[in-house]
């Protein structure tokens, strides 16, 4: 597809030649009703940062949100049975099998909160999602870091040698799958081997932030186990494919006695009404993972013919960003990028030498690859 | 004045009545514009059992939240510098002296994980709000239940004496001033006078989710001591006088180095982005507080008039509920205003004698008052 074209039609046009749809999702795409990417959070930057999802939320979401309103001054205990319903229908699980947080990181930190401890280490690998260190870091307990196979997923006969080292003493395995800041896979089949094998003391807390993009015969959801291991917790969050960041909505998937352990150390009152309301409509509204999808295959397609033509080296994308070489010192790529209204990525030690861009709307990716290409230009990467 | 009168002329001559503002208030105290007491969640009953804010959103509140769902996708972690100015303008404190958190609720949960352990027990009143308890149980740490003095004080004294025969080792004093479910005020000298002599290690978690409802002469802030002492944490809340419980919003005020602490156990991405446009709004809506609690006095004079009537025992409330004796058993008294469609208290060991009534309109409480009224004609109280 001509890039130049793309810009040049806009983006529905843009849109229907990966999806056939561009009139239904041309609305979607245009800042002007609201619904749009919104507004950006540091000078009018363009925020490809931070993995969200540049639809925002669904118009269903939206309308739902304003009609919580109304009770925005009640307590939420008695308010989340329909999330419930329609959350455990989608997933085909029990109500036992659920409890929610404020995101995904709720889960992961009542997870962190409930099971690691003195002598229970938390095995996790390098790099990846920063929030369970975060969690572990005040409480002084063992931290254990395994690097990422040269494939970039867990290397988890090296995880699984370090807990059999330990005598096979409880710990907790922090899996992101697809992992946060790769993007790259973890085979499922291998991950299963694992849990099939390990003692249930080794409790796996399986981060699935980003199930919902992967497509690769690959990967399933480690969901299949809680029937039958109390030692497996799937955290999912409505952040990413539901466009929901802002509103905090998170769950685990898990057997009953892992919820109700996990139950122990919520925070009171989640989830908030706002969040509530907008996710039991985002789970009604049929085309709106479809749509996510759509769009995010789209930019990530622009982004790859960018990198390709630069000759930049970039990890298999699973999920909404992507990791790729940026030939230079990190910071100063990114400050340019900053200069020309992009926000692109963060530093992941120890890979400072890639920078992780997430992908916006097709348009904001065009913007993207314009100045990377200028940069190329002037000799900066 | 004449009760009957007040339900013939409806709300807002009711409230002209305490305010002097009658015509102001109406718009808010209906339900019809969508701003009004809300929808209630069960059966469309009345919900007088959780302390709500009957008033709702203030409309400023709710513009701004509707405002804010264009940034719906995006993390909240850059929006909240609006909030934190206005709050700490608000407050007269500094930014190191605040953080925030997903309702009070979290403020208590992150005091309990960051303090309480296995050497330092928590000390509460019995009966006190009860989630710092629901944080503490699960972590099989001590905890000192004292009982309220025959006025309905926290026992300092006693607590004082507890922490003493301890050896005065570290320990989480959780003060709830006015408390919850009682309503009744400790005299904030005697709180003074422990803080003033307590070595540091002993740790003053108070909390003041009531604080804009009291109103009374040996009754202020805690706030006072955040610069000469790191060891006292006030907590609030967006929850009560601004109407926002559903949305989550709560704060510590504190010395910069129990923030620092308390920010280690918060969950990541507080506050969500609803809550943090509406608390932003709430704080520049310069007669919130007065209308809130304007409409309270005036349910509270309701309340009073029928218990008086009535011969119904009650304790001095300071905030927007109260502790009433229901001549009977609890849960069947309880029953019966269900059947009435009003939803009122729950059960707060040891006093189960009394019934813990929560401020709705005044409307609302017209209605409790026939239902009472009618049931000491049948002889049930």
């Amino acid at each position: 597809m001509d890039r130049r074209g793309f810009v040049t039609t806009g983006m529905a046009a843009g849109l229907a030649g990966v999806t056939g749809a561009g009139s239904a999702l041309a609305p979607l795409l245009s800042p002007r009703n609201g619904l749009g990417r919104g507004r950006t959070s540091v000078n009018d930057a363009i925020r490809l940062s931070s993995n969200e999802n540049p639809l925002g939320l669904s118009p269903a979401a939206r309308e739902a949100v304003i009609e919580s309103l109304v009770n925005a001054n009640r307590y939420p205990f008695s308010f989340s049975g329909p999330l419930y319903e329609a959350l455990t229908e989608h997933l085909g699980v029990k109500r036992e099998n659920v409890t929610l947080g404020a995101g995904s990181t709720e889960i992961l930190r009542m997870a962190v909160h409930a099971w690691s401890g003195p002598a229970v280490p938390l095995v996790v690998a390098e790099p990846t999602f920063e929030d369970v260190l975060d969690y572990q870091s005040p409480l002084s307990y063992d931290l254990i870091k395994v690097p990422l196979t040269p494939d970039h997923a867990h290397d988890l006969a090296r995880m699984r040698q370090t807990v059999h080292d330990m005598g096979n003493r409880p710990s907790v395995i922090y899996l992101c799958n697809p992992n946060n800041p790769t993007g790259t896979l973890t085979p499922s089949a291998e991950v299963d081997a694992w849990i099939e094998d390990a003692p249930e003391t080794v409790m796996f807390l399986v981060d699935e932030a980003y199930y919902e993009y992967a497509d690769h015969p690959d990967y399933w959801s480690a969901i299949r186990w809680i029937e039958d291991k109390p030692n497996v917790i799937v955290a999912r969050t409505f952040s990413k494919i539901y466009g929901m960041a802002g509103l905090r909505l998170g769950y685990a998937v898990a057997h009953p006695s892992a919820i109700r352990r996990l139950d122990d150390f919520v925070c009171q009152n989640n989830p908030n009404i706002p969040a509530n309301a907008a996710a039991t409509a985002s789970l009604k509204d049929a085309g709106l993972i479809e749509r996510s999808v759509a769009v995010n295959a789209e930019s990530k397609e622009i982004v790859h013919t960018t990198l390709d033509e630069l000759g930049l080296e970039y990890l298999p994308s699973e999920t909404n960003f992507i990791m790729h070489r940026v030939n230079g010192e990190l910071s100063t790529y990114r400050d340019r990028m900053a200069e020309r209204g992009l926000l692109v990525g963060r530093d992941f030690p120890p890979m400072m030498d890639w920078n992780r861009l997430s992908f916006g709307t097709p348009a904001e990716m065009d913007q993207w690859a314009s100045a990377i290409k200028d940069f190329r230009g002037k000799g900066w990467i």
